[in-house]
C-alpha cells in the first residue's frame, strides 16, 4: 500500500492528524515558549495592550470548495483575522486553529488548507501556536488570533468626528462579484468569460489581504476610526457612524473599484453603486483621519492605494450619485442570520 | 405579539443577537480596555507568559440537547478550556466564544447557553471579550481562551521522572458513566434509577468542574508535569508518559472512584478497570509530584481531594489489578476521528 496515497482523516486518529496538519503552518518563532502539543500554547507579548478576535468559517456558509480551493479557504480563515487585528491599529502575531471535519475528508485536501494557512501566516508573521481537531459533517475551520497593539494605540470604531476625510483601502466590491462569477460560472459562459477577462474578482473572493502594514501606519498618520471592510462598505462605515455618534456621505464617483467591475454589475443586473456600497468580504480597510492628515495617509501607505470617497458629517448618512442624487446609506451588509447565503 | 416569546435567532439578525447574548455573560473587569463590539477586544496581560487555548464542541459530537441544558452545554463549552489553562498551572484570563447556530433555534435557547457560559465565567474570574455568531445547520461553540502563567512557573507534561507519585484530583469514570446513563435512561428503568441515585454522574457529564485553583497551587507545590483528564485516565497518563519519556505503574485499588461508579459499571457489563482508565471527559488533573511533595500537595488542594494512584517508572505502562495482576496500559482514550461517538 503507498503511504498517503487516498488517505482519509478517519485513517489517521486525532493526534497523529493536528500533527500532521501542523507541521505545514511553518516554523515556531522564538517568542513561543510553548507550541502546539501541550494542554495550552505559551506566548511572550509586548508590555502594552494585547489584541484577541475570532471567526468560525464553515463550508457551505463562509466557503464553498467547488469555488475555493482548500488552500484558499485556509488563507482565508487566517486572514480575515487578521484584518479585525489590522482594523485596531495593531499586529497580528499568533492563532490558535480548531478543524472539524468529516473522517472521509482526504488528508490531502486539510494539508492543502493548512499550506494555506502556513502561507497566509508566514507572510504576515503569524505563528500557529495550537489547534484542535474534531469530527464533523461538513468542514469548520474557527480561527482565534492575538496581537500586539500598535505603538501609536489603537483604533477603535468609535472616534470618527465630523469633518473626518472616510478614505478606503483598495477596492472595494470585487470579492462579492468574484463570487457571483464563480457560483454562475459553470452554467454561464459570459460569466466563465468574466472570470478569465478579470482575474482578480475571484481573487478578491478567494485570497482577501488583510491590511495589517496599512492598519498600523494609518494608526501612525492619526486615524481617529477604522473597521475593515467585511459586511460591506455602507453597513461597515454605518458601523463607525453608530460608535461614534457621527454621519457621513460618501461620493459615489470616488469609490475605487476593481478592474471589470462595472461590467460584471451590468452582467448581474445590478445597480453598481448598491453593489459596490453592499458587497462584502473584501478586507479593505475603511479609515476616518482628519483632512490636513489624508496627504501624508496617502504617501506612508503606499504602494498600497488609499482613497478618500466622502466625508463624516453631523448625523444624516447619504450616497451622493455622480448627478448629485442623495441617497440614505441603508445598512444592508451581509447578515449571517437574517439572509441566505 | 409577546416580546421575546416563541423569538428565533433568524428574527433578530447577527448584530442584535451577538449584542442580546453577551449581555448574558457578565460584566468586564478593569483589565478589559475594549470589549465586544468592535473589530477586536484588547486586554491587559500580566508581564509573564500568556497561555493561549481553544476547543470546538459540536452539537451530535460533543452533546446533545437531549442528554444537557442549553446552560450545561455553555459552562461545558467554557469549563473544558479553562481545564487545559489549569493543567499548565496558569490562570484564566478572557475569553472569545463564536457560536453557530440555526435560524430557528429559540433566542431563550442560545440565552440561556450563554447564561451557563456567564456562570462558568463568573466561578472562576474569566470575562468573555467578544464572540462571533454565524448560522450553520446545528449549535456550534468554538471558545478561545487566554490565560497568564502562575507564579511557580509553567507546568507541561514533559517534566515526569521516574519516581514521581502519580496524583489525581477528585474521581474519575464518572463522567463516562453518567453519559451512558443519561443516553440509556429513556428507555432502561435501572439507568433512570441509577441516575436517580448517584446524581453526581450526570452532573460529572453535564458540569464538569475546571481545576483552576488546583492546577496553580500543585505548580506552587512543585509538580512537574500535569494534565487534564479529557482522553481519559490511561490516555492522558500515556501523553505524560510520551512527553517525559518514562513509565507508569497505575494502582487500580488507589484510583478516586464517583459513588454508584460500580454499580454502574455492573449495569453496562464494563470491567470497572476499563471504566476508570478509559472514561474520559472528567477533566480531573493528573498531576506528577515528587514523592516527598505527595503530602504538602494532598493539604494544599483541601478541600479538593487529591489522591496519589500510582508511581513513574523507567518505560513500562502498566496498571496492577487489585490482585496483583499487571496490564498494559493502552491509550484506549477518545479519539475524535478514530470512533464513533
Amino acid at each position: 500500500m503507498l503511504a498517503g496515497v487516498g488517505e482519509e482523516a478517519g485513517d489517521l486518529g486525532e493526534f497523529e492528524l493536528i500533527k500532521r496538519l501542523l507541521a505545514r503552518v511553518g516554523p515556531l518563532v522564538a517568542d513561543v515558549l510553548i507550541g502546539p502539543g501541550d494542554d495550552a500554547a505559551a506566548v511572550r507579548l509586548g508590555p502594552g495592550a494585547t489584541l484577541a478576535t475570532s471567526d468560525l468559517l464553515l463550508e457551505g456558509v463562509h466557503f464553498e470548495f467547488g469555488l475555493s480551493s482548500p488552500a484558499d479557504v485556509g488563507w482565508k480563515a487566517l486572514a480575515v483575522n487578521l484584518s479585525d487585528i489590522a482594523a485596531m491599529g495593531g499586529a497580528p502575531r499568533y492563532a490558535l486553529v480548531s478543524l472539524g471535519a468529516p473522517a472521509a475528508v482526504p488528508v490531502a485536501t486539510l494539508e492543502a488548507l493548512y499550506d494555506g494557512i502556513g502561507e497566509c501566516a508566514g507572510s504576515f508573521g503569524v505563528s500557529v501556536i495550537g489547534g484542535d481537531t474534531v469530527r464533523a459533517d461538513r468542514v469548520i475551520v474557527s480561527v482565534a488570533v492575538l496581537g500586539e497593539a500598535g505603538h501609536a494605540g489603537m483604533v477603535t470604531r468609535s472616534g470618527a468626528r465630523p469633518g473626518d476625510v472616510l478614505c478606503v483601502t483598495g477596492s472595494v466590491g470585487g470579492a462579492a462579484e468574484g463570487l457571483s462569477l464563480l457560483q454562475a460560472a459553470g452554467d454561464d459562459p459570459q460569466a466563465a468569460g468574466l472570470l478569465t477577462q478579470f482575474p482578480g474578482l475571484a481573487v478578491a473572493h478567494q485570497r482577501p489581504t488583510p491590511r495589517t502594514r496599512e492598519g498600523q501606519t494609518a494608526a501612525g498618520c492619526g486615524a481617529t476610526a477604522m473597521i475593515d471592510v467585511s459586511d460591506g462598505l455602507a453597513a461597515d462605515v454605518c458601523h463607525i457612524c453608530e460608535a461614534s455618534g457621527v454621519g457621513v456621505e460618501i461620493r459615489e464617483a470616488s469609490i475605487p473599484l476593481p478592474d471589470g467591475f462595472r461590467d460584471t454589475a451590468r452582467w448581474a443586473g445590478v445597480d453598481p453603486l448598491r453593489m459596490a456600497l453592499d458587497g462584502g468580504d473584501d478586507y479593505e480597510l475603511a479609515i476616518a483621519i482628519p483632512a490636513a492628515q489624508v496627504s501624508q495617509l496617502v504617501e506612508a501607505l503606499a504602494p498600497t492605494v488609499v482613497t478618500p470617497i466622502g466625508e463624516f458629517v453631523g448625523s444624516e448618512r447619504v450616497a451622493v450619485r455622480a448627478d448629485g442624487t442623495r441617497e440614505p446609506l441603508d445598512a444592508l451588509g451581509w447578515d449571517h442570520f437574517k439572509e441566505e447565503p
